[in-house]
């Protein structure tokens, strides 16, 4: 049985969210005392929630996954920094001196480092090596990697994803590093949207316009260049994306699976993320927009996903950055839906029944 | 000496924030292992929190200020609940079990809950009496409470401020509670704003559209009733704000004598951190807006104070809810800027110099 026949077996098993725990937790709310709907989408965050985990949790317990990996087409001029900066940041992630380090910490959420595909192989502990090449091929002359190990890297983001949900993790985030993976995940949401490079290429890590205007060009030519390739989610995944873009729409599909919360972080994940809900529509129930990113393929991505996203702070870090910042809101949902006293309960009168 | 000469001398002790402690935050945030600004607005966060401190805090230790009253005008029909809520919720404060005492809790923060005069003193021993009498009388009869009153609390809320700043506090969050004080609020914010009434009245708690329409008759009326006492900013607090708002007011300015960053919840907070801003225009440099309320008047007052709010849910409770929710952007900024490696330690080529 091939990679691909084995992940299309696999994804069969994504279940509807639980419409009844959604109700029963917006009755939760409307029995705490607090005005009706005054905790505005906390309020539809919280009920999103006990529809996905089929009730409220009890408490949040949620891994970071930070996926590296390589791009060929970095050596096109399409990004401010040279690619050696993937496997400088790697060490950065294991040696936790990164801002998606910080923020896992402040947030209390563990912290799951992949070398998804790094041009160096990065040997250190902390680092998990789940590596499919040593950075993907120039999609400017042909496919990215084969439609094999696209579907290898997405059964093991799946896998990823079940193997820590299965330790106790009911909350993923997605964050992502790789040189040049703006580039990749603006030609994946050009040829998923079906809208033109330009509408989708934007600074990215800090290009200039001449920089950007680069980008669009080799994004157009990429997608003639693999345009036969392009005709369903996995291929294009395969032709113009990334081994972390892979990987992370594999651990989104493996969190729809294990009725765990995916939240997303900005551009790259959010292409990542579409990637999974083209293969399997249900996964897009179980996503949760952490941030807005001004890169511009953002808002096209989370509209395609109709996600709102709870933060729009102007962050254009990734690696996870804008989701961790959101997590404790998702935190605070919870948290008031187990904590609150009810009218009830406190003796307030409730005028707003 | 009146309350008010001796308010008016003491707040002449509020200082700019200091420049160069805003540059030097620039620099630190420029020397950390991500591309140039990618941390967006919590990069200018983190700036102003030097800037308003004198120095990149080590951390974050908070106190909501959570300042409950009752208001005369409760009877006129501007509130979807009675006024026996708001003493209700006093003790649900003193309790614990609250959406602020969650999130207070969450976000690691002290909770100082604060009876500024609600009708029946509340006996308890967490809760702290600073009344002003018991709930203000109806403005749309004459002024809510004298001038001198509102300079007492003015004068309390500073005091409050600056003892909570000597034992550590070096963050303060304003809240409130107080059935009835989206009326004073928008009475004030029409006063001091120069608008009509309909423009800065919402529903509040719960309110239809008959309710709001009534609620921007009763803010006309008390306008034009106290006209004669609207020529100056404590004048205005006095006719047409409420004990916790004149209190709250005071706990702005104590926090920017103190160099302690205010973070605002909603539409009632800036309210009174508008009071504050025109009785001393420096204390707008020691302001963070938590979030945006929904209620039309909030995004008048913050466009007013020059402040871009943190948040954006749709939140209209209250009592420091808002502010909360946004206390862990403020944590990240100050953990961030402490902790992340520079580009020089971790080894990281930074191209974006």
């Amino acid at each position: 049985m091939s990679d691909e026949a084995r992940f299309r077996e696999v994804i069969k098993q994504i279940e509807p969210p639980d419409e009844e725990a959604r109700r029963a937790a917006q009755r939760l709310w409307d029995a705490k005392t607090k005005p009706r709907g005054s905790l505005g989408r906390l309020e539809d965050l919280g009920c999103r929630l006990a529809a996905i985990s089929g009730g409220v949790p009890e408490r949040i317990n949620a891994a970071v996954v930070v996926a590296a990996a390589d791009h060929g087409v970095s050596v096109d001029g399409v990004s401010a920094y040279p690619a050696e900066v993937t496997g400088q940041m790697l060490l950065n992630y294991a040696r936790g001196g990164a801002a998606i380090n910080v923020l896992a910490r402040q947030a209390g959420a563990r912290l799951v480092v992949v070398d998804a595909g790094v041009l160096t192989a990065c040997d250190h502990p902390a680092v998990r090596p789940m590596r499919f090449g040593n950075g993907t091929a120039s999609f400017s002359r042909g496919p990215a990697m084969e439609r094999e190990t696209a579907a290898r890297a997405l059964l093991a983001g799946i896998e990823l994803a079940r193997e820590l949900s299965a330790a106790g993790v009911n909350l993923l985030v997605l964050g992502e590093m790789g040189i040049g993976n703006t580039t990749a995940a603006a030609a994946l949401a050009a040829a998923l949207l079906g809208v033109e490079p330009v509408a989708v290429c934007g600074p990215g890590t800090g290009l200039d316009a001449a920089g950007v205007a680069r980008k669009a060009e080799v994004v157009t030519r990429a997608l003639a260049m693999n345009r036969t390739l392009l005709g369903d989610p996995l291929g294009a995944l395969a032709a113009v994306g990334g081994f972390e873009v892979a990987l992370l729409a594999g651990v989104t599909l493996g969190g729809a699976m294990s009725r765990a919360p995916v939240l997303l972080d900005g551009a790259i994940t959010g292409a990542a993320a579409l990637v999974a809900a083209r293969l399997a529509p249900r996964a897009r129930d179980f996503m949760i927009a952490g941030h807005l990113s001004p890169e511009p393929m953002h808002a096209l991505l989370l509209r395609e996903l109709g996600l709102q996203p709870l933060l729009d702070l102007g962050l254009r870090l990734g690696e996870g950055s804008g989701a961790a910042l959101a997590l404790p809101l998702v935190q605070a949902a919870v948290a008031l839906m187990n904590e609150m006293a009810t009218f009830e309960g406190a003796g307030v009168t409730d005028a707003g029944r």
